[in-house]
């Protein structure tokens, strides 16, 4: 692959050609902060090639089914989003206030509503207040420097906003992808509404944008979170309106699909790594590499279900090496295993070598799990197979913002 | 069904006829209060019918590999156990020592070794000391009255011993099922070790032995845990020694076998539940009823999908009647439900109806919710099956608790 891929300082969802953003107060969420944004809308100059992931949530949030329902056209002008309330678990009314959100929004840019989508986050079962939506939305106004207030606006008990951007320099043109995204609520088995909007200047035909962002997910944010252990309110979006100069379309199997993959896969990865750093109540970063698995689908499944095990979450909270709960967690993965091939490693020291345990010195590891990133390295030796998962610590900070959230 | 089943007061593992016990302080448990025990047997006066479930963890402890093998002659005379030490992944040498903790504790009783099974609870990678397990066991004088002993010998972070023994009288005799059980570690993905010890003095075809310990596990302790989400010590073993007098053996098919699974359906739901009562740094006991599902099967995934939600435990834990997070959890449990059919209570307050939020008194469910017992009906509508589990909220304590274990 001769592309270059290089992260643009200060980088957002607004940085690739043609997008634009803006943000407002509208009122949605309890004025915690000095600037406090909650309502945002995210357009493109031309119209767009989209592409979309949606929960796997049987209860699905109706901006979830409006968008899933609108993107079937495969075309998308704009996306407009708020925090603060879900719109979800609130009937057939929910599914009119999305759509009036819609319609607001395109009004506002003078756009067609069917190519305007909807995304919102926040608490459950209670309707949008339409009459704060209305004038929020009147209030915005997008420019091309608007994407940080977009990340921003999407926050819930995300602490830092979670944005970034790549270029990328080949033969036959640069480009550039940017995005932004919401996490936070980290632990299994919940993992809170997660949003991602991605934007890209380079032109891709659809179907590859589809499969290209789905792969891409794969080693990115399915990897801090559990396939189907998702809200109702899930959504990653991802707009193409090919402005930048480059030459043709790029289309599967071709050089340029290579390239614009694996550039997606790195800011993917970094938002999601974002997301695990910024888990509710986290102090450190967990990096969980598996190796030596039969198969890719066992590294995986390994992977994140030590990620997402509590005993392991709070052993590294309390800089613990109890590394029989790493053990254990992978024991009971489902996953085929051979406890007296498996090694153990935290950073760069081994704790467990052919299944047992080797003497190693605790105050050195207790202080690698001290580092704002931890990495767990666990080698099954069974084939030649490897993934890696993102977690973090389990923190009594958690269990305060869980326990008082609504109320 | 014409049986009586009455719980007896102060009822133990040895309440049943023929079952002696003894406990005493090994000094594996470091100690933290007065009388502390660690070690114990239970053992029976004749030779007995027995019955286990091991855990289904890829990663096995030493007792659990020598114990499954000793049990398939169906044959038990005792079972020595102790607390503080798991011998788990320590390799070869971990079979030798649960081997000879079981030699030694036959000759302190003065039965063949291969009647005698292991177990044990604590910390995972730490060989057994022997030596203290040597001089510990011969100190311990088994006795009629040492069943209480032998619940405190198997507590970790357990804050209470957990115990229960049921009367049955029938028009063929009565009977006697006792029990012992540790718990503690509840949240998911993780239970902590769990061992039961049941005994009775009914005499039970084997076969039958086998299957009603599965069935009593599947409506209690299974629906505390998760399938497949086991320690790597996980065990409930029954012993049934015959000296009631019963007139004949209880059989399958039989009038006598209903009564046999009724009771220990009922010893096994209250040990469960008292294991959920004293889950990790919990609060209060969380009864989830799920009703109205399509099959035994769904009901039990929705309802054990709920009752491992860390969302809905912390809700739990801070009073928060935060509905949204309950219908979620139903969402994502792999169920097809249907959103618009769904009716929810707490307590006896209607919140949902029809898949959409009705007008509570927000004041009084948070009562509810500060109780001991919070119950939570959640009706799919969508057939006649049933099923309940049981959990507890996620206290800053059960971090605390899990982020200083091991040093």
């Amino acid at each position: 692959m001769d592309g270059e891929i290089s992260f643009i300082t200060s980088g957002t969802v607004t940085t690739p050609q043609g997008f634009l953003a803006g943000a407002t107060y509208a009122g949605l969420k309890k004025k915690q902060v000095k600037d406090i944004l909650d309502l945002a809308i995210l357009s493109a100059e031309c119209p767009c090639t989209g592409a979309a992931l949606f929960t796997t949530n049987r209860v699905k949030a109706a901006p979830v089914v409006l968008s899933r329902q609108r993107l079937q056209s495969g075309k998308v002008g704009a996306v407009v989003v708020n925090s603060g309330c879900a719109n979800a678990c609130v009937g057939e009314e929910g599914i009119r206030d999305a759509a009036e959100m819609a319609d607001l929004a395109a009004r506002n840019l003078g756009v067609s509503p069917d190519t305007v989508l909807v995304a919102s986050t926040g608490v459950i079962g209670r309707r949008l207040p339409m009459d704060l939506i209305k004038a929020g939305i009147k209030r915005i106004k997008v420019s091309r420097d608007g994407g940080h207030e977009l990340a921003r606006a999407i926050m819930t008990t995300d602490t830092v906003p979670k944005e970034a951007a790549v270029a990328v320099s080949s033969d036959n043109g640069n480009f550039v992808i940017g995005g932004a995204v919401k996490g936070s609520g980290m632990l299994h088995p919940n993992l809170a509404t997660f949003l991602c909007f991605l934007t890209t200047d380079a032109p891709v035909e659809p179907e590859l944008l589809k499969h290209a962002l789905q792969k891409a997910a794969d080693v990115s944010f399915n990897m801090v979170s559990i396939d189907g252990d998702t809200s109702t309110n899930d959504m990653a979006l991802i707009m193409a309106d090919g402005m930048a100069d480059v030459t043709g379309t790029i289309s599967p199997g071709d050089h340029q699909s290579e390239i614009f993959q694996e550039a997606l896969n790195r800011i993917c990865i970094h938002l999601a790594k974002s997301i695990a750093r910024d888990g509710e109540g986290a102090n450190r970063l967990i990096e969980i590499n598996v190796s030596g698995a039969a198969s890719f689908t066992d590294a995986r499944q390994v992977a994140r279900t030590i990620a997402t095990s509590s005993l392991v979450k709070t052993a590294v909270h309390g800089k613990d090496p109890n590394w029989g709960r790493i053990l254990a967690a992978a024991g009971r993965s489902g996953v085929e295993i051979v406890e007296s091939r498996i090694g153990l490693s935290i950073g760069n020291i081994c704790l467990v070598k052919a299944g047992c345990p080797v003497s190693f010195d605790e105050a050195e590891v207790a202080k690698i799990m001290g580092n704002s990133e931890v990495v767990i390295n666990l080698d099954l030796n069974l084939g030649r197979s490897e993934a890696t998962a993102w977690g973090c610590d389990l923190s009594k900070e958690y269990v305060a913002i869980n326990s008082e959230y609504t109320t």
